[in-house]
């Protein structure tokens, strides 16, 4: 073999794992599965070399020589032969100072780790500007499916005006299966825990912030623009029932996702995470269950979109796996264009975004509730396109459904406050902006 | 801005143009569009130096310098200070001279001429290897869809399983028509032309030949084997009616689109271009009117798909200045990887490709018709999974629909050659396969 190797004068690439867990197995199966393959592409010879957790014990179900795990992580990001760290820990810290450590001692990162590139982006992208070495982040956002990069690259010619993102599987599982079966949130969500399609704790998921980061990431590569997240509107999916999803559908045409919002409106850009109304034969409507759908307009190219797995380990070692033959193909490739120059003249506060709105709102069925809300509602100019009370149980709380026209989004704030002050209103109302 | 240049240090990339019509016009208007986004992006000064094309009297609609104009290509071919040539006048020759020229004379080389890549690949990569330069063709399938890029980047750790394709917006704009207007099909083509969606002679679209370019571009991309496109089995869509369209959906819950098809069953490779019924609920179902999409399943990620605007203008011209980006990012990445060693066995020939069938049978209405072409299917050993007579006409000629279980393709013929035989039975039959 080495003869071989040596007559063919292939180099060889050494490869790090920091991180042996669902994905790291996933990268290690697939080296596994598909090296020659792989090898045979990148005309190179690829070693994976170290794998370092904590646990190095527990069976991951994958084959795996054990000469190569080790705890220490020192075995890969002080090891001069190592070309490339792949890191897949998670989490913020110590993944950062293992990704600088990386960089500095000149290796190539491949990461997956959107948490950390969405706060440390700029410190990243400048260390490996500094030591010239790569880092690539394709499993960050949409797991396995071709996204960063064609953003990056196959659309590169364009000033991007719209990013729309269905990027959290969890989320739009829960979704989808509430849409079909007509079931609660709540049950929904105990399924999918049992499942393991949603954590224990799934706050992150359900309720936008796992979005929200990819999202920021989404936002640099299309318009050069970092936001922290702070400075996100982010609204998740808990208070929406059943009700909403069939008046959506029945009355609207319409379907409820989790969507990531990143567009240009007339130079000044809206960034944000909340659940929208968008019509049945709009392609994202038919990204169902744990898969992403990611809708993006460039200027030039018009409407395009990318679909798959947006998690999993086999199809996010996917990406890890050919980030890592990228990196062997282009060493020296530019990181990624965030256009410094942007187009962006400024970030729309929240406050000023403008949308239809529907709202449900729960009320004593009474006289006069409707003279009230509509009062609420044109005084502060939010034009009315249908109300809905389908019930009618005088005395007792009933759904009032109502669809506004575009409306301006401080008004909304005002109007739901002032709503939910009213004596017959019962619980807080929900509002969700349709596309 | 001379001495600003020298003060960056910016390098100059010069552009050759060949081809000033469509989708050339296209690409001049996204330089003018987005040159400062473009050269921001790629850090370097971009000048289109010269436009060849044999009329350079027609007002092309974009604003272009005069002086660059010509009718010559050696002003392009023989420039030592030209660095990537474009080659969009489309056909063999002379097309094929001029990248191979461009080649030797060290000029990166982006086209979008499937026509020719289906045809000269070999001679092309091999020309493109031998000088170390880079050929990028990612306009010459599905336009300005990031497809290529991400089929042989993106998704590189897998071994690429089947890739299904609506790659022909002609096509797929008649049939969704068709389908949603119930209209013939000679009559949507007719509208198709003077839309501008269709050519005078709709041949190449229609009849699925250039869907069969493309799909031998995405067989060697996918599969690393490349096959001539007269051992392709290609069929087209003229003989669809909206009859079929129409029992397609009710009875079948399938639509009925033109798909290039390139997958992997038991290590054999089978290629074909046909219509194809597919369930209403795949995504692929969803990609209607002039777009195309492209569903991808690798080993490792699963299903993808990519999904946008197949052809115009300034799509295709959004792929080409893309491609024209990533040479000037990456000068020697590797061409691309078609995997020499093919984890494919053999290519399956048609004649032992497995499918399920909708018949469409026009025979005389009379006691015997459907025994006797029971029994030719069974004889055949296809056995049927339903008939429809809708009609009643005894003595007339009225339409026979069958949907058979999975059946071999040669013994598919032999039945098609002895039913047509039949006395009963008055035209040519329609035979579809199902997804």
């Amino acid at each position: 073999m080495l003869f071989y190797e040596m007559m063919l004068m292939k180099k060889t690439v050494n490869i790090g794992l920091i991180g042996f867990g669902t994905i790291g197995s996933g990268v290690v199966e697939t080296f596994n599965r598909n090296l020659p393959l792989i090898e045979d592409k990148v005309g190179a010879n690829l070693v994976l070399r170290k794998i370092v957790d904590l646990d190095i014990v527990t069976d991951r179900g994958v084959q795996v020589d054990p000469q190569l795990l080790s705890t220490n992580v020192d075995d890969i990001l002080e090891d001069p032969e190592m070309d490339i760290v792949i890191e897949l820990i998670g989490g913020y810290q110590p993944a950062l100072n293992f990704i600088l450590k990386a960089m500095k001692n000149g290796k190539h990162v491949v990461t997956a780790n959107k948490a950390l590139l969405a706060k440390h982006w700029e410190e990243i992208m400048e260390t490996a500007r500094e030591n010239q070495v790569r880092v690539c982040f394709e499993a960050s956002v949409g797991g396995g499916i071709p996204l960063l990069e064609p953003l990056n690259d196959s659309l590169a010619a364009n000033q991007i005006q719209s990013i729309y993102g269905i990027i959290n599987g969890t989320a739009n599982y829960i979704l989808t299966k509430m849409s079909e079966e007509g079931r609660d949130f709540e049950e929904v969500l105990k399924e999918a825990q049992k499942l393991g399609y949603a954590e224990q704790d799934p706050t992150f998921d359900v309720e936008g912030v796992d979005t929200a980061q990819k999202l920021i990431i989404l936002t640099i590569l299309g318009f050069g623009i970092f936001i922290e997240q702070e400075k996100l509107h982010v609204e998740g999916i808990s208070m929406i029932t059943p009700q909403d999803i069939q008046f959506a559908s029945r009355e609207l045409g319409c379907v409820i996702k989790l969507l990531a919002i990143s567009q240009l409106v007339d130079g000044s850009l809206e960034v944000r995470v909340h659940p929208t109304l968008l019509p049945e034969d709009h392609l994202l409507a038919a990204v169902k269950g744990v898969f992403n759908g990611i809708y993006i307009v460039g200027d030039v190219v018009g409407p395009v979109m990318m679909y798959g797995p947006g998690a999993g380990m086999l199809p996010t070692a996917s990406a890890v796996v050919s980030d890592c033959m990228d990196i062997i193909g282009a060493p020296e490739k530019p990181l990624y264009y965030g256009p410094q120059k942007s187009n962006v003249d400024s970030i729309k506060p929240m406050s000023e975004v403008e949308s239809r709105y529907y709202l449900r709102i729960s009320a004593i069925d009474k006289p006069g509730v409707l003279h009230a809300i509509s009062g609420i509602l044109s005084g502060l100019n939010i034009s009315i396109e249908s109300v809905n009370q389908e019930k009618r149980d005088e005395g007792h709380e009933v759904p009032i459904f109502i669809v506004t026209h575009h409306a301006k989004e401080q008004n909304m704030l005002q109007a739901v406050e002032m709503i939910e002050n009213l004596e017959s209103v019962t619980k807080d109302m929900v509002f969700i902006r349709i596309l």
